[in-house]
């Protein structure tokens, strides 16, 4: 078998859901920051490998997404991980920027406290500027 | 309003989804690995924060699961976020000998590569002899 064949096949023994997605938490490689959680599918996840690029599906605007492809914030792919039970990736990447659409590197920018939600994060892009 | 009612009402802000269900990403509050992936409600997650240990809602079994429970793997709270759309949590723990019910420090211990699987982690327990 090529090399193509078998990752495709690799690729079609994870677990999808009802809808045919498997999610995906996006690390700084570098870092070890959480970035943000977006969904895959069995297309996606094979563009993502064959363009070094992560691609996304949106489920609410029901198209593919090539993260930064309109912000320049892309996200090169550096190692992709699939879980025990197959059914969830983790994947490392080179942050352009940020990956938060809000101006902050990471989507995980507020922390839930007893006290209430608290900002932990300081804007490192003017979100007005970009999206 | 009372500190306990404040927080309720910001866990009740959150977005669940059509089965009242919230993704947690699980992460080594020391070294930053990513250790699992699972599935909190809200009341599961007013559990976590309450007792301080991680608190999951069991899809396949449909009920609450404290991590840990059977096999002292638990993990402890240090700190909890959620991302921009208010619809995934990052939960910052410290991990008492390993997630992965198989035998592994973290249940991402495969890598995808264009070779195929390759497993990128060495067991840290044997998983026969707990659970």
């Amino acid at each position: 078998m090529m090399e193509k064949e078998k990752l495709k096949e690799l690729i079609s023994q994870l677990k999808y859901d009802a809808n045919g997605l498997i999610p995906a938490i996006i690390q700084d490689a570098e870092n070890g920051q959480v970035l943000m959680f977006a969904f895959m599918n069995q297309e996606s996840l094979e563009q993502t490998i064959q363009s070094g690029f992560a691609t996304y599906w949106s489920r609410s605007r029901q198209k593919f997404w090539v993260k930064g492809e309109s912000s320049g914030h892309t996200q090169k792919v550096k190692n992709i991980y699939y879980d025990c039970d197959k059914d969830c990736l983790l994947v490392k990447i080179e942050q352009k920027v940020a990956a938060c659409h809000k101006g902050y590197r990471t989507c995980f920018f507020t922390e839930l406290t007893e006290e209430g939600p608290k900002i932990i994060a300081e804007k490192v892009f003017d979100e007005s500027e970009v999206y």
